[in-house]
């Protein structure tokens, strides 16, 4: 059977090449625009949200630009008085029409800040509004699941991370490759998805530059496959709810093959193991995949990047769960493509 | 049965005014240290991490102050060259001892932050180490599961949150009255408990200022219970996972009674209940208690103040849980007092 959902993952090797020829040549106008600003504060929400965990890190950790993500109803509801002249915003939505994200640009255009609007939809509110206008080239994507749009975003922030001073071009120019090699042969998914749907309660958890492919990773499985999953970081995982890992539950732990991050996930995958959990690996170095029960290879990228080669495992092992357990991945229940985040 | 956990709830009022009687006469010195500084960067993990967010939404709401979260692997794995020298950083520890925190303050220091330090312990790593000791007065805790602590760094975020243009004094003054009223007559606990016992799964939300009080209620269900419990911001749980809400599941809403959320929260309640959830709410306005399945009172506060008061319920209910799941509050399984999140 092939899903809408899976025509759109298979489309992402090119989706990457088509963004990146859209965006790379306009990384000048992206240092222009943060000129003299000191800080990029990112305004997104759901998937969106967590491609933004990304750019955070990689600006933080690799660029040197002090980064943020926003709280919209700082905007929306609360109309803060914030003094925003030393800001670039970078507005996240892949439609570029959810209303609350158009009202928290407004609300910080008014307040000082430089726009710039990573969005699917040339058109759109978002785009149309902005200083800088960055948009994906993702193509029409159907499927209620985010996949292509998700990695293009992805690919949106690793060239702004560039254009600050990320250092990404050369890696970033082998992910469509990668993407397309993780996608002919994903080993590991079928033993993955028996002990998701054995489980009783899933987490999942990631760190650093790939804490937003893990906590993406437990939306997409709650949302598409309708299976209560708690997504955590590294860190929030270990100081407190470990305590609660026992042998019903499954861990998907994501992890890029090198970087600061690649041995305590190492560490923790045997730690959960320890405790009884059922541990599926997506990545890491070669320790990480003897470390768990399961292991789904992810690409051979650097930290900086590997987000991008590590969220089409995810999706395929999203797809195929939802198809075993019975559910229509192309439209779960309950969720539409635009979102709307309040009635007022 | 009295436990520990149950007396250190009941210490409360005092802590308040103990803590408010140290940090009230050191507003000035606040000021002073943020003088010309542009934002604030909070720096924690676990319960403190929940106590920060009130702090983030109270200075960007009601002080027009530039505020986010730290990630602490910012500082301690990447070691990023980030200039903080516009920067006020408030670390938050209880023991003032966990070694991720004193490192990432050692981080942000040698990079231009000036540096406050909440913590309960005078002669902690932490507090000797800041610029401006801010010394919560909990006094001892015992049991594992943070209260006194925690209420008190709430304390600490409300003071900071004065000091810098929150304007909170008045309802400050009156929070230890609240807390020893809702901690002498606490209605509707015990139909929460039932509902909870009963409950497959359990999600917790709440929404801007409440947000750490829903998040951190999540987390002492999570680490004292034993019960897996997802946390969500009202935005979060809209935007996609409230698909998963069967009627199989429990929701605990937390709420002040009046402020731009009280509305919405009203709406969520109801929400949930169509989708056959069952709903425990914690405070709101009145309406908001009409549209829960079990209403817990919370404190008679404006919502700037609000979390102050609505976690001593949501701690009685957590250990009133965690007694009739036949758990030991006061020492959960696999939970040390000071939290390490690495062994590096």
């Amino acid at each position: 059977m092939s899903t809408v959902m899976a025509r759109e993952i298979a489309e992402q090797p090119e989706a990457v090449r088509r963004t990146l020829e859209a965006l790379l040549p306009v990384r000048e106008e992206v240092r222009s625009l943060f000129a003299s600003r000191r800080r990029v504060l990112f305004i997104a929400r759901g998937s969106s949200s967590n491609a933004t965990l990304y750019g955070r890190y990689l600006l933080e950790a690799r660029a040197g630009v002090n980064a943020a993500l926003a709280a919209p109803s700082i905007a929306t509801h609360y109309r803060a008085d914030l003094d925003l002249s030393d800001t670039l915003v970078v507005a996240v939505s892949q439609s570029g029409a959810t209303t609350e994200i158009v009202e928290a640009v407004e609300w910080a255009r008014s307040h000082g800040a430089a726009i710039a609007a990573v969005t699917n939809v040339a058109d759109s509110p978002l785009a149309k509004g902005a200083g800088l206008p960055f948009v994906t080239a993702a193509g029409p994507e159907v499927a209620v699941p985010a996949t292509k749009t998700y990695l293009t975003q992805l690919v949106a922030m690793a060239v702004l991370g560039d254009a600050l001073g990320a250092d990404v071009a050369e890696p970033l120019s082998r992910v469509a490759d990668e993407v397309a090699r993780s996608i002919a042969a994903p080993d590991g998914l079928d033993t993955a998805i028996d002990l998701l749907r054995a489980a009783d309660h899933a987490v999942v958890s990631g760190r650093g530059l790939c804490l937003g492919t893990a906590l993406e990773t437990a939306l997409k499985i709650e949302e598409t496959c309708l299976v209560p999953v708690r997504g955590y970081s590294y860190a929030d995982l270990r100081h407190g709810p470990i305590s609660v890992i026992e042998p019903d539950v499954t861990a998907v732990l994501v992890a890029a093959q090198d970087g600061p991050m690649a041995e305590p996930m190492v560490e923790l995958a045997g730690d959960l193991r320890r405790r009884g959990a059922q541990v599926v690996g997506i990545g890491g170095p070669a320790p990480f995949g003897q470390a768990c029960d399961v292991h789904v290879p992810g690409p051979d990228l650097p930290e900086s990047v590997a987000p991008l080669g590590l969220i089409p495992p995810a999706q395929l092992l999203v797809e195929r769960l939802a198809r075993a357990l019975g559910r229509d991945p192309d439209t779960p229940r309950g969720l539409a493509k635009v979102t709307r985040t309040d009635t007022d």
